[in-house]
């Protein structure tokens, strides 16, 4: 048994899974909070629902134009119609544009948000927000933006493509497995993290069987506790690389993130054996790195770099920034070596197990 | 893969764990919460500690004189006390006797509380009440009295007799295992309290063993996390089996839920296999039960309700008040066999195991 020595910070928040009743719950949340005059913010895609809930509650305002990457004039505007109508609480019905924009709002307004996801992004489960302005996009935290309830509906993610949906569920599946080890990790937020692989597991090999009810609430769930646990413990390794390589290549995200994740894992996971074991458990193996792979080819993950688009010539350029952005306490020292050959293998796709040929011996 | 509806509620706080370095981190905490006129509580057992927090603090006011069940002219002296001082906070330094009548000072006056427990009572996680008048104890539950800072440091329950620690860890664990089938049980508080378990686990056996600071830290660790999931899932068959036996018998509390835990979990386990798996799972077994067994073997835990000083013509008495308080949903159908062969066990301290002659084919 190791000492313990930890900081966790536990965020309020409701959440309520119920398939099929989004509009009564949503309207008995808002009586609850005593929303009579609530803000809708609706996407493109989410248009249907938000109208029979527009119908059935009379918000205030009814915004439609929630967009990619919440543009400043865009967050300006919502903000000043939100005041205009006097309104006392957002509702957002969509995936990170409509939650992003209700966040935004929140930010200036100090308005509650109910949010209702229709994908697996998970941003309902963290105080971050975001707005772009002039193709920068600004981040920040602040528990104002932390929506008060959250309402998942696995209807509501029914028509999502399926490869879509696997690339977000590893996408959360990574948020997870990078909080192992992430700058606040503690074992609460570990916990969370390995509840949250184990529901994801599971989910993500039904998702790509039938994609049934059952997997879309486990996978809405999984991603829940993904986005907790991340919000928790911070962006470790796997983030930093993720943030480079899409930056620098102009890769897809959940995609880039769902490759990425086995060959960290793999890199990180010998210098931790108590958490590789945990994690292991989690998937239902002995082995995570083994199971991983096996999840992979079941589901049809995307499995390299070089089918997302980045160019070979590239490794070098990412490696260098790579070793620029590792997090302080990252469980395994990271090399010139080691780096090299974890992104070269992400880019082939190669066997995850090889990358430990550099590691060991190199646990700090 | 079964189906998935449920409510969640998360609620706020902050947990610091840092052994011998209490002080620091409560004057850090009072500093970040904006309190420059923190009221001290402690009581007898805790003077030392407070004084020297005291010294270093300066409170607008010390209050030593925190007992056990929370009177009702303590609490009112105690509010006028911290009106008068013009306190901006309360931290507590004790065991649930200082951190109740904190919590009654909060619910007056919407101070926030830095709860600084010395004992496993883990009264620090939850938003529960309750004050004493004319011999009748009041309890309630209200966000406002919920602690916003818990500091734990292992120095400070390195004093409690092992006796006692081990009867209120294995009472922290039925806390955690009546949180699996509790009224509001839910995927989330279930995976904390699964947490706490296997922590708990741990602890318990270090703490029989040598009691050295790791045993401490991981017994605060999963004592805090088992107050978290009871304070979310609520109470079950377990807690209100107790309770009878408590109040009908005057037991000693702790002792009691150390006793009755084996067999409530004996009945309810073979009700809900997926939980029955997890939970043996958590204590690192096959089997839950083999391995409580083993575990109470091992820490010398209390075994029967008869060396607690319950008379064995009670036990009809018992079964009668019990079967009036089945909470719904638990997993077991309650029958007045099945209760007269779990309080008669716990009467003799038999094999738990005994007891699922009379469950088969009787799940709900």
């Amino acid at each position: 048994m190791s000492s313990l020595r930890f900081i966790h910070e536990t965020l309020p928040q409701r959440v309520v899974l119920d398939s099929g009743r989004v509009i009564e719950r949503v309207l008995s949340e808002a009586e609850q909070l005593g929303m009579s005059r609530a803000m809708l913010i609706s996407t493109e895609g989410t248009h249907e629902v938000a109208d029979k809930l527009a119908t059935a509650l009379s918000p205030a305002e009814h915004w439609r134009d929630a967009v990619q990457h919440v543009p400043r004039e865009i967050a300006d505007a919502a903000t000043a119609a939100a005041r205009d109508a006097n309104a006392d609480g957002v509702i957002s019905i969509g995936g990170g544009s409509a939650t992003g924009l209700a966040k935004a709002v929140a930010l200036e307004t100090s308005l509650p948000i109910i949010a209702v996801p229709t994908t697996y992004a998970a941003s309902e489960a963290t105080p971050v927000w975001g707005i772009t302005e002039e193709r920068t996009k600004t981040t920040g935290i602040d528990p104002l933006v932390l929506p008060r309830v959250v309402v998942y509906d696995a209807d509501l993610v029914a028509t999502l493509p399926q490869d879509m949906a696997i690339a977000s569920g590893l996408n959360a599946m990574a948020h997870c497995v990078d909080s192992l080890w992430a700058p606040k990790t503690d074992p609460i937020n570990r916990a969370l993290s390995l509840e949250s692989a184990r529901a994801l597991a599971k989910a993500l090999r039904a998702l790509a069987a039938d994609g049934g009810q059952e997997a879309r609430e486990q996978a809405l769930y999984g991603c829940y506790l993904s986005g907790v646990a991340f919000a928790s413990a911070g962006s470790g390794l796997h983030h930093k690389i993720c943030h480079v390589l899409g930056g620098t290549f102009n890769l897809p995200h959940a995609e880039t993130h769902a490759v990425v994740l086995r060959y960290v894992t793999a890199l990180n996971l010998p210098a931790v054996p108590e958490i590789a074991e945990e994690l292991a458990q989690a998937l239902g193996s002995d082995d995570a790195i083994t199971e991983l792979n096996r999840l992979y080819q079941d589901i049809g993950a995307p499995s390299s770099l070089a089918e997302l688009g980045m160019p070979e010539e590239g490794i070098a350029e990412a490696v260098d920034r790579v070793l620029a952005a590792v997090p302080a306490g990252n469980p395994m020292h990271a090399t010139h070596d080691n780096i090299t050959a974890l992104i070269t293998a992400a880019f082939h796709g190669d066997d995850p197990a090889r990358i430990n040929e550099f590691v060991e011996g190199r646990t700090q």
